[in-house]
């Protein structure tokens, strides 16, 4: 028998927003992140933030449900700029945030400074980072993004993600009082370019993850199609095979219409889209914006 | 346990394409075919066929593997004129044709000329149906598309669609003496804008048959979209969701490069891209088409 599907609450200054299984797609806007990015270093470094005004627009403007915020330049103080890039974006929007941070000081500097219910990301199956991340998740009642990989190794084969995903849920709902809830598994989205079986491994471990679980899922949208070309036209056919399959959500640039489309076809398609409202509605103002 | 994946063999007037879960989507180019074409039915009233000439050419630069031929015109001898339509097609291209009429006659006439081994368009669940037509493809060894509805009604629930799919296999194999592997089931696509749970029926459906069945299945692929703005960007999203349940075919216009670069990226997606040398072909021809 199935999993019951879990729904996953998000809050930002404003309203609320839900993963789920039974809603539409949730698309986590990527772009707020210096990584790649060399001006955008530069003037975080020099605390000048104002590029961050942009960049929340365009996430939101394509569409994103959730904005993940990265803070990771070198050479600075990332707990300190974290919590300031939080209290910005929170005055640019409403929309829920993904604090995504690889060093635990700066989650928890942006956890004590948000304002809501915060998607924080990312913990792994180790027990270290469980250790360290977890009783923050707890104590600022957020939700999590689990990767199931351990130490320095990610599993190339789905039953041991699997195993990884049993050990995460059971470690934080019985030791730290997480609810499976707000436990948001990423499957872990591998190259095609590198090895032509990674997507198959995927969809096999989001079929799997959903059955067992009912648990929401996300992915870096973008990992699967790196190294290849027509990297777009790949996202836009990957992303609805992995929603037919189970997946609830993804961190991804917002800014690529073709892919944000593909996504909303689907949700259509998957009948999360009542009388195609959604569909219809956006096709009558991509009309409306051409004739203008 | 799974069934065994069943391999459909069709062969042209030359080499031979098979349709497999294991091999790349198998495209039926499906523009020849008189259906909502004025000029084209007055052509073929008046014994003029040149218009196929260019038919054929699109729908396989376009990339179709299969062509289907209708030649439904009202106020004609379709035998003849289905009979004499196969023979030119096997004129221009060496791919499989895919014989489409409801009339038995035409499908007979068709049959007696063709080189090759062909794929009979369709039967239903009907015993009237199946007893007119499949002792032509078990005499001309051909393969048959059969559709799992009966009389008038088609089921809108996924089991009564497997049920009558079941008797298709039990009554085609031991009373008629076809191969399981010569059964290629289109598990019908219905258009969303009506009622947003049909495609997910048909994923439901697609998956139950290629489990128990292994067969291979096919559609009409702008079904779907029927009646809905945006139908280039649904089907875009609705193949590689398809696929990705076990779809190994579909019945479409090849001429739509963004629906026929979704099945690409899905094949590659699904590990039927062997180092993506297709994927990575077909970009690098774009790309030089682009720069002359």
């Amino acid at each position: 028998m199935s999993a019951p599907h879990l729904e996953t609450v998000l809050r930002g200054a404003g309203g609320e927003h839900v993963i789920s299984h039974d809603r539409p797609f949730t698309l986590i806007g990527e772009r707020i992140n210096p990584t790649g990015r060399r001006i955008f270093q530069e003037q975080l470094r020099a605390g000048d933030l104002s590029a961050i005004e942009r960049d929340v627009k365009a996430q939101v403007d394509g569409g994103a449900d959730v904005l993940d915020v990265n803070m990771g330049v070198p050479l600075t103080d990332e707990a300190d700029l974290l919590a300031k890039a939080i209290t910005l974006v929170q005055q640019l929007t409403d929309k829920p945030i993904c604090i995504d941070s690889s060093v635990v000081e700066a989650l928890e500097a942006g956890l004590s400074v948000y304002q809501g219910r915060a998607l924080v990301n990312s913990i792994t199956a180790e027990d270290e980072r469980m250790e360290q991340i977890l009783p923050l998740v707890k104590k600022y009642d957020a939700a999590i993004i689990a990767l199931p990989n351990d130490a320095d190794e990610i599993p190339m084969e789905a039953p041991k993600r699997i195993e990884l995903t049993r050990k995460i849920f059971q470690v934080a709902t019985t030791e730290y009082g997480i609810a499976a809830a707000d436990i948001v598994i990423d499957p872990l989205a591998m190259p095609i370019g590198a090895d032509q079986s990674v997507a198959n491994t995927f969809f096999e471990c989001v079929a799997a993850i959903k059955e067992e679980f009912g648990a929401n899922m996300t992915c870096g949208a973008s990992n699967t199609s790196f190294g290849m070309p027509g990297r777009h036209e790949l996202g836009a056919a990957f992303l609805p095979m992995a929603m037919t399959a189970g997946l609830t959500s993804a961190i991804m640039d917002t800014r690529t219409p073709q892919i944000v489309e593909a996504v909303k076809a689907a949700d259509l398609l998957l009948g999360h889209d009542e009388w195609g409202m959604a569909w219809i509605g956006a096709h009558r103002a991509k009309q409306a914006a051409v004739a203008t």
